[in-house]
């Protein structure tokens, strides 16, 4: 291509370099229908260090994104659902900001308790186990030997569900040891970021017949479920095209001594692409009923040029700080399209690196009308006044989803405007009731592997990379996500 | 690809079947800096008719789409200026509803005179001549002998300037006329919708050197000025990032009976694109230097399915109306990404058959601040409130555009807010004093090359297409546009 700053990120296979997966089948085939030739091995999906372990994202990657594993089990024939729990039995591992925050709305719901809780900082343990026990619970067991006590807790504790808020490295490891000591798992965003570790959590959970859920909260946002519950009656008509994204600007928390500080700028040493897809596309994928009816097909991918985090170091930290000497590969604003197999288009940004505020564009656009956030609005042929938007607030009254109008008061003071805590609600909700997730694991695949895809097609020259069919077929057959309630 | 509903246009090459260039001399020749292999013969330029005479998008168009012809002269040292005019004498060729507006704006400009006017429609010109004529003009030669009578129109009359808002067809044949006969030409938008009619523009331009401006409003809203303000005064610091479109629900007009009704609604039967780029991509090439030590590098496009047309005329139409039984190839949002040769980014979205009220998005993003449209807001670090937006209303009294702060109360009343009049105003100020133009051939090519090179990637799954450098390097050398004034 004829420019001259697009980042390339080179080096040699990382696949090479693996150990091949424990289960000894997952040689890498040719996906038929994707027209991919040739096959790979599948490495261990260890999460890559930064800087040190990265996956090859080269032209092999490009020609082998969509390639399915073989040796995979079958998905199931409905979305996946565990019989019913009457007392949910959590492990919370990875208590510092967010990890907290679930802690607290835990507490608070019925039917569950969180009998151990693991971090790295004892500190941190005992300020969740205080929690816990001032909710009226027993005090739960503490995890706090290392960065990976998490294998000694899912070896030694009988629970239901093992619950992370981590760094996103962990994601994977952890869900995958849940697993595969017969607990469900439930991570923070994004459930993993490389191809491998997509695949990993798949595989897992379809052999350990296992949940493997995704918290992705912003499902749950007020707006957003205005938005789908607009959707569902038909009021946008057919659904052809949205935007999204992360518009945030992280670079104090990524420059910070402690919390994300601690590893969320590593990553954007060495990766160039969308980081960071979920909160913007979760919605997005709700709305076009992927996995559900669609799926993502393929992807391109560009990004800007890198100076955000280069310009903050150098106007906060003095001369011959560590932090000044750092180089950055994430370009500050990185643009992707994704096409669905339905022909359907999404635009999904990531921006974090710049001074601006929050967004997260929050677009779904159909034959009837468009939604629209930051700010909040409606279009609706026949009931807008022509080529006027309307307040969204003016919806609410008719078209709060019923979830808010159920849950509304309860999430008051709760993360995120309420939304953190219906996430919580419904996961224990659906584990009480032995109902399928709202977000299980083909959810978080499909969405997670935009980190990987986005890097690959970035360091392709805005080459298309197809996904993977983490469904193998079956979003065909799934049906809709319902218009859940409380 | 693995998506089942990409619109692709076949077709056998356009190019076989067309005259070779009247110059002779303008075979494809390979560009050495784009890498692009082998040569391939330009044809004559026509225009094509939609659904008859389409050129070949397919994948020898995106492997050429770079290449420059042979046989072209030098571009100039430094953007091209001529000598001053002092009475700048005009032909308005097309004087429906835009083309009297441009009317309207120019007999109340001093320094020119409408001497002659074209219209298929001799009413139209009649209206026009009286316009001209109350303005305290004298009555124009009329030109109505039909589509071409504006080749009769540049041969046989006196004239500086041939300016034409035609439908899109015709904009490259009229400004090809006036320039090989003596006359400086301008143009609605976009000026060119092919590759071939982009360098015949150029080619033209400089061998008769006269100038070939596109007329882009909206470069000249006020918003958008005070935007560039603000990226010329250093508060948004480097630019890396814009976003931009043209979101119109035009359903109305494009089935109209008369107007643009009459033929804009063609283009959608057989092109998959991004059919009208320049209004989003005018401003945002202004603020990043686009020619100007910038250029547009490359591209990648996605088209979402097309309903939106075909929905309306079910809506609006009785059954066995010849509207209902038309079918329609253009995707209803189409969704681009640009990347320039300093690798800054653009997303441009072409969103014109459903639903939805007006937006041209506007975004430009740099290292200290970003500008933001609809509604319009600023964030400046250092003087916005951490991660809250300012209304850019607060920003008109101290960086109003100089242009606005002079012509703004002349312009009440004229189209589109008034910046139609500005747009007007600068185009003869320049000729008068001899300065180069806001907008020259070169950027009217770069902006217009939009429309072919995003059929070319939807019509090849979203690859990436490189743009053509229609200055041959010399964007590196030409400075960038400056404050202009009144």
């Amino acid at each position: 291509m004829g420019t001259d700053k697009r980042s390339k990120r080179g080096g040699t296979s990382g696949l090479d370099r693996r150990d091949f997966l424990k289960t000894g089948a997952l040689g890498l085939a040719a996906g038929a229908a994707t027209g991919c030739a040739g096959t790979v091995e599948v490495g261990a999906f260890r999460p890559p260090i930064p800087g040190r372990d990265t996956p090859d994202i080269g032209p092999n990657a490009l020609a082998n994104a969509a390639a399915v594993p073989s040796g995979l089990g079958a998905p199931p024939a409905q979305p996946f659902a565990a019989p019913p729990i009457d007392q949910v039995r959590i492990a919370y591992v990875g208590v510092g900001g967010m990890g907290t925050a679930h802690v607290r709305n835990l507490v608070r719901i019925n039917g569950c308790v969180i009998t151990a809780v693991c971090d790295i900082r004892e500190a941190h343990a005992e300020r969740a186990a205080d929690l816990i026990e001032e909710a009226g619970h027993p005090r739960p067991a503490l995890y706090t030997n290392g960065e990976t006590d998490y294998e000694r807790l899912c070896a030694e504790e009988d629970l239901d569900l093992v619950y992370n808020a981590t760094p996103w490295r962990w994601h994977v490891p952890i869900c995958v040891a849940a697993m595969e000591n017969g607990k469900h798992a439930a991570t923070e965003v994004p459930a993993a970021y490389t191809l491998e570790g997509c695949w990993e959590l798949v595989e897992t959970a379809e052999r350990t017949n296992r949940h493997c859920a995704m918290m992705e909260n912003v499902n749950y946002g007020r707006a957003e479920l205005l938005c789908l519950n607009l959707v569902r009656q038909g009021l946008l008509g057919e659904i052809l095209h949205a935007e999204c994204g992360y518009l945030h600007d992280l670079r104090g928390i990524k420059f910070a001594d402690d919390g994300e500080g601690l590893w969320r700028r590593d990553h954007s040493w060495t990766r160039n692409g969308n980081l960071y897809p979920t909160h913007g596309l979760g919605p997005v994928a709700n709305c076009m009923d992927i996995n559900r009816g669609d799926r993502f097909a393929s992807l391109v991918s560009m990004s800007s040029p890198s100076r955000g985090l280069q310009e903050y170091a150098v106007a906060n930290y003095p001369e011959g700080h560590a932090k000044r000497a750092e180089t950055f590969a994430l370009g500050d604003v990185n643009g992707s399209l994704i096409q669905t197999a339905m022909g359907k288009t999404i635009y999904v940004a990531h921006d974090t690196n710049l001074p601006r505020p929050y967004d997260r564009i929050n677009k779904v656009q159909g034959t009837r009308g468009i939604f629209q956030g930051y700010p909040d609005r409606v279009y609706i042929e026949g009931r807008s006044r022509g080529h006027r938007w309307d307040e969204a607030e003016a919806y609410y009254e008719e078209f709060e989803h019923p979830l808010w109008t159920a849950l509304r008061e309860a999430s008051i003071g709760a993360g995120h405007g309420g939304m953190d805590f219906m996430e919580d609600y419904r996961l224990i909700k659906c584990l009480r009731e032995g109902l399928p997730l709202d977000m299980n694991v083909y959810d978080a695949a499909a969405l997670s592997a935009v980190c990987e895809l986005s890097e690959i097609s970035v360091a392709n020259g805005s080459a298309p990379v197809e996904f993977p069919d983490f469904t193998r077929g079956k979003w065909r057959e799934w049906g809709a996500w319902p218009i859940v309630g409380a």
